[in-house]
């Protein structure tokens, strides 16, 4: 209202301590309300599908494929994996499919990034891994992004992805940046060369047990990165 | 920075203009820049596992259950449909049910409605209705909620609910509170009371078709809102 603080006038004395050096320091405290949101999302819950399919996933009922991972037995249903992967699809539905096959043995792959893999398919979300400590998490998102490769899961690339490129350090960064180059991964790539090329950590990443992978697995990407800090005079 | 604005002071005769009864109006901009959402999100598009639900009811493939609605036939898919809904739950896998059983007869309820409840189960969200004028929308809501209510489909309920509180009118009112007592949803049934008793409508809801349809339904709700209006001193 237009009245507000109006008769709440100081006297003159009153502002004096106030001024300093023929000044009047005014210091107005600003509190911003943040807006409510959007009232039609406050009243009904969040979506309720992806528990409800990780619940289906749990309870195995009306599953008709299983893996053999390892030592490790997952049972699944055919049509939540072929609708999320294309290349489950192509395995479980596709012209050389076998359609009567129930068991599928998967080689490569270690029962629990499997397993998460799973979880990603039926809830689109990556399962909780805050039991491990930073580095064991860190290679569990890598195995999970070799996976989410190999059975064409983007969004699940992408989110590994995007998890890797804020956890970089300086011991795995070569490893990143080699796991970033064979599975075609440009922004996590792109991150990695910036990260080794900023702030002097050329010599660190070189001394570090990663490079040594680097170099035998990707020759190729040294002259890239030979390169570009040639460029950026970083050597 | 401390030093912000510091060498921009004014002379005393600028200052003049501004001054009225010997009073100096101050008049502070404060632009308050919403902060950036989560990083994390901002990289990673949002979840498309609805979206492939969609395709999954869409296509068939794979779909063990057909549900003859009128003169429609509908294909879906047991385990989503028994995930979801309890209703479903019990008549595919429940003690009753006749697991062999691939085709269902639904009766009272319309084609559309049915389709749509299959979109929600599928996907949790209502279809788009922007085809059809307000009425024909609301009257769909109004069905869709009934059929949310048969499957037991609480968010589904909730969504519809939440729609019809925020489209009430004089000439349906009525009939949207006889059909929230009758589901049993608390919210609306207060929202249409509310509504009614408010603004001084209750001469024109007396003079609607819902109205009769209301006195007919629910006789005891009818005391209901006698007493509220009489309460709050509307009559």
């Amino acid at each position: 209202p237009a009245s507000y603080g109006a008769h709440r006038f100081m006297k003159q004395q009153e502002v004096k301590p106030y001024v300093r050096d023929d000044c009047l320091e005014i210091e107005c405290e600003v509190v911003v309300i943040n807006a409510i949101t959007k009232l039609e999302v406050q009243d009904v819950p969040p979506s309720d599908l992806p528990n409800h399919l990780r619940k289906l996933l749990d309870g195995k009922r009306g599953a008709d494929v299983t893996f053999e991972v390892e030592d490790e037995v997952f049972s699944a249903h055919k049509i939540m994996l072929a609708t999320r992967s294309p290349v489950f699809d192509a395995q479980l539905y596709g012209p050389l499919s076998d359609s009567m096959s129930k068991n599928i043995i998967v080689k490569d792959m270690e029962p629990p990034v499997f397993k998460a893999l799973l979880y990603f398919i039926y809830t689109d979300s990556l399962p909780a891994m805050d039991d491990a400590d930073d580095g064991e998490s860190e290679d569990m998102v890598k195995h999970l992004l070799v996976a989410a490769d190999r059975y064409a899961m983007d969004r699940m690339k992408m989110m590994c992805e995007d998890i890797l490129c804020k956890s970089l350090d300086v011991e795995t960064v070569a490893t990143t940046l080699a796991l970033a180059d064979q599975h075609h991964c440009s922004k996590l790539k792109d991150a990695c060369v910036e990260y080794i090329l900023s702030s002097n950590r050329l010599n660190a990443v070189v001394a570090s047990k990663g490079y040594a992978h680097l170099k035998r697995s990707c020759p190729a990407l040294m002259f890239d990165l030979f390169e570009r800090a040639t460029k950026s005079h970083k050597i």
